[in-house]
């Protein structure tokens, strides 16, 4: 979403002097800031304002009140991610490899903006409706996109699988990066990549097994 | 931990009938209930007393404030599962089976306990401290067993590996299972076998490739 699609009143004043959707990004830019640092609650107009260098009324006017601002912070870091992993991902390659890229480029995202993006999405599953609601939206999104991509991986395979098939698997998927990211704000000596290979290592490796047919089963009860 | 074992003031009166740990058990019982259908802040110490049958200064005197209470129904519930997934593993058997079991209980407890234990869960990480932390506390429980596990699986492979390095994928396969229950919640149709069947078929199966010293790793830029 571009900032200068918002239906917003625009509050130009005489003494503007900047177009709008540099002032936008200059308000984000500074309440993703404050938002990260300080919290949702904590985190006062007061502080993003000077923080952007930006009058308070200029900015209910530009972006709304505080829950508006954070729900468009957490719009943007998530449109921002996506396309990043879009742009990292080249889909002429093999469906692996598609992966490792997409998961390279998510840690290597985080890792850039450990200070906003992994504070915001912690913040946005804690403050309830409806900042968990874009939350939900957004981690749609990314699993809508990995069931694809695994789905096409199975095509050639003995045992082709829907994306449907296949979305429980991209939610846990998901689900692992997540929790892998909490582990990682733990212990930040590892890498991006380290981080990524770990992922590839524990689901591709077990999807390599799956296309080729080979299922785990309980053994016989003795 | 056991209700009986509390330090708060017992709260004793001549009309008391029962033993304290039942009642205990009956404030617990009702307030897991009320707690799971309307959320931590709607939920009200009127209608747990109303459902427990259990007067308000009782409860208070038994378990203290609602929050002492909703953290209490937080460790009963953890301990219960974990308790009912050690039940669940036998120590004697390869840790494949082992894991397949425990995830087999996980499933089951969950499915069992699903206006409980899932509903809890999110309530307390979407409430902040100290609810978080109690949550916290419990994932690093259940991460330590299963990294614990893991390093047993590897010790006579190839490449044996410390329950520290199996942290992350501990970690991973936590997030991977709670991702996944929330897509359960959507997917009811599912049974606990097939979701405990689908953790071991996208990590056990690639874990068998890490033990058998098969990695992933990209190809040779063209």
């Amino acid at each position: 979403m571009q900032p200068d699609q918002h239906s917003r009143p625009t509050g130009r004043t005489k003494s503007r002097r900047l177009p709008r959707a540099v002032r936008e990004r200059q308000i984000l830019d500074a309440a993703v800031e404050v938002f990260a640092e300080r919290g949702f609650h904590p985190a006062s107009m007061d502080e993003i304002s000077e923080t952007a260098g930006i009058s308070k009324p200029m900015i209910y006017a530009y972006l709304g009140s505080k829950d508006e601002l954070f729900l468009e912070c957490l719009r943007r870091e998530a449109a921002r991610l996506i396309d990043a992993i879009g742009e990292a991902v080249d889909p002429e390659l093999g469906p692996d490899e598609q992966l490792w890229r997409g998961l390279q480029q998510f840690f290597a995202y985080v890792n850039e903006h450990r200070t906003s993006w992994a504070v915001l999405h912690r913040q946005a599953s804690s403050q309830g409706e409806p900042f968990s609601q874009e939350l939900a939206t957004f981690r749609s999104r990314a699993m809508g996109l990995i069931s694809t991509l695994l789905a096409r991986a199975t095509v050639d395979s003995q045992t082709p699988m829907t994306s449907e098939q296949l979305e429980p698997f991209a939610s846990a998927l998901v689900g692992a990066c997540e929790s892998l990211i909490d582990w990682w704000i733990e212990h930040p000596e590892h890498t991006a990549d380290g981080m990524a290979m770990r992922v590839m290592n524990l689901t591709w490796m077990g999807f390599g097994d799956l296309i080729a047919g080979r299922t785990w089963s309980p053994a016989e009860p003795s």
